[in-house]
């Protein structure tokens, strides 16, 4: 297939539409119709060898958890999902067949969020490489730095569940019953679309845990110019959390705390937010905190970073 | 440096605002106050050994050469280029100063077109790659599939000197004096934001020359349903193209049907466009031809493809 055939395929699988989307794959570039309000905007890109490894995930997976990092990213801001464009970089032992599979998990991902892929771009590489950029609308954006001492700490999703998957698929282990909860956290995270809604107007401040809960709420804490401190029981009480470390020989907690990309959404509020529970708190100064039955300690917010 | 490190070397480079851009570089995503009117979105990725050869342009060049791509599309619209966010796909042999360089040519490219980029994504790879995704804004956009028989065919900008340069460079030619125009139009190309400006709400159609004239004129008559005729003469016009193809032994007309990357604009129109010279005319029916002074002949519309 050539490069205009491809296209085609892409245009076939991925070709669904939204409100506001006037001219979508097929031209220079798409054309919407923004309703009133803000727009939140990102991209995110999935490397070979990097964020996925092609033995480790089917190619319908590799598009689905490329699509979903970037909706997180919109669910964190408290915004709606609206659409999407893919760049895609393809090797030449990627071939068609896989490139479908690829598209569908996109497609597949897209649907689940509500935010159509409207376009893109093909191109020749030397490692498959998918970068996702996508467009939210809102009314208000829940920023990373609008924290204040005395809001709680609010957690929807699980955390420390995906890093164990790879892990469990890394040492072979992907079909052990004990980690099966994992791996597919691992190969089929969802962005917190209804979650992020429900935050919106009510989070003083938000991040998504791609990189870790310590590190992203790090990030959080710094912006905010707070301190944050975590409550270790509640990190632990996940059954699922807790096998998967034990099959794994791995410590729950530290997998709780820098395990990344569960896409899990930590807000921050003075009241309970629909679909989050309370993990923790904010308090005035700086840094990280961890609080458990024998007290209060540091907490060093490494996490995944991909120049260390 | 870290993660954290480039992140911030980066916004400090890249660091400039635009009318309606709320929060830019440090959030999970940027946040937009969009203008009435339409957007218009593209993504484009240059990957290293594909789009460029580090051997053959400078870091400052290839963040110039990446942001433009994706700029030419917004003008080839009709839009004016709003802002950009930028994916830099880093390997471990690139170090702080050539990112910083890539991040300083990005800067140069925005400045020069009016949008600056208000975040991105930074990741590790095995060779550079930059995906830069752009809006901007418009009434209406104007689309490939517009023309109608009796446009005129208008074009802005040259074609053929880019790949002219590239072959240059290539055969380590790139100092001869009678390539040095050649070489400048791959190493510096501009998005043609004010001719993008000048064409809209006049032209029928349009597209930008990324792929080569006679596949993308193509395209525009694929998608209108129309035979476009472009004219012999006025492709081989311009000196500094004749004394590339002679300096080089290759032909001027081949250059100019064939050669992509200049990033020209053309457009259909019944009246002229200020910035415009005609180059051939719109007929019913489908296809490409090429009129000389010794008649008519139907062309291929051969060009860059990446699958071919």
């Amino acid at each position: 297939m050539d490069e205009l055939g491809r296209i085609a395929m892409l245009a076939r699988v991925l070709g669904a539409s939204a409100a506001g989307v006037d001219v979508a794959i097929g031209d220079d570039a798409a054309v919407l119709s923004p309703p009133s309000g803000r727009l939140v905007w990102t991209i995110d890109e999935h490397v070979e060898g990097v964020h996925f490894r092609r033995d480790l995930a089917s190619w319908r997976e590799v598009g689905w958890r490329s699509y979903m990092a970037a909706a997180s990213d919109v669910s964190a801001m408290g915004a709606s999902p609206w659409c999407a464009l893919a760049s895609i970089v393809v090797p030449r032992d990627v071939d068609d067949a896989a490139l479908e599979d690829v598209a569908q998990g996109q497609r597949d991902a897209a649907d689940a969020s509500g935010a159509p892929v409207v376009g893109g771009n093909l191109a020749r590489g030397p490692v498959l490489s998918i970068a996702t950029t996508l467009l939210g609308t809102c009314h208000e954006a829940v920023q990373r730095r609008g924290a204040r001492a005395g809001d709680g700490l609010w957690l929807a999703g699980r955390v420390g569940l995906a890093a164990a998957g790879f892990r469990a698929l890394e040492r072979g282990m992907g079909s052990a019953p004990a980690l099966a909860a994992a791996v597919l956290a691992w190969r089929a995270p969802r962005a917190r679309v209804v979650d992020g809604l429900a935050m919106a107007g009510i989070a003083t401040a938000a991040v998504d845990v791609s990189d870790g809960l310590a590190r992203d709420v790090a990030h959080l804490g710094k912006a905010s110019g707070v301190c944050v401190v975590l409550d270790e029981r509640s990190l632990i009480e996940d059954p699922a959390l807790l096998d998967a470390a034990l099959a794994l020989g791995e410590d729950a907690l530290d997998l709780a705390l820098y395990g990344g990309e569960d896409y899990a959404l930590v807000a921050t509020s003075d009241r309970p937010i629909a679909g989050f529970r309370r993990i923790g708190e904010v308090h005035g100064g700086s840094g990280l905190a961890l609080r458990s039955a024998s007290g209060e300690r540091r907490l060093d917010p490494r996490g995944f970073d991909h120049f260390g």
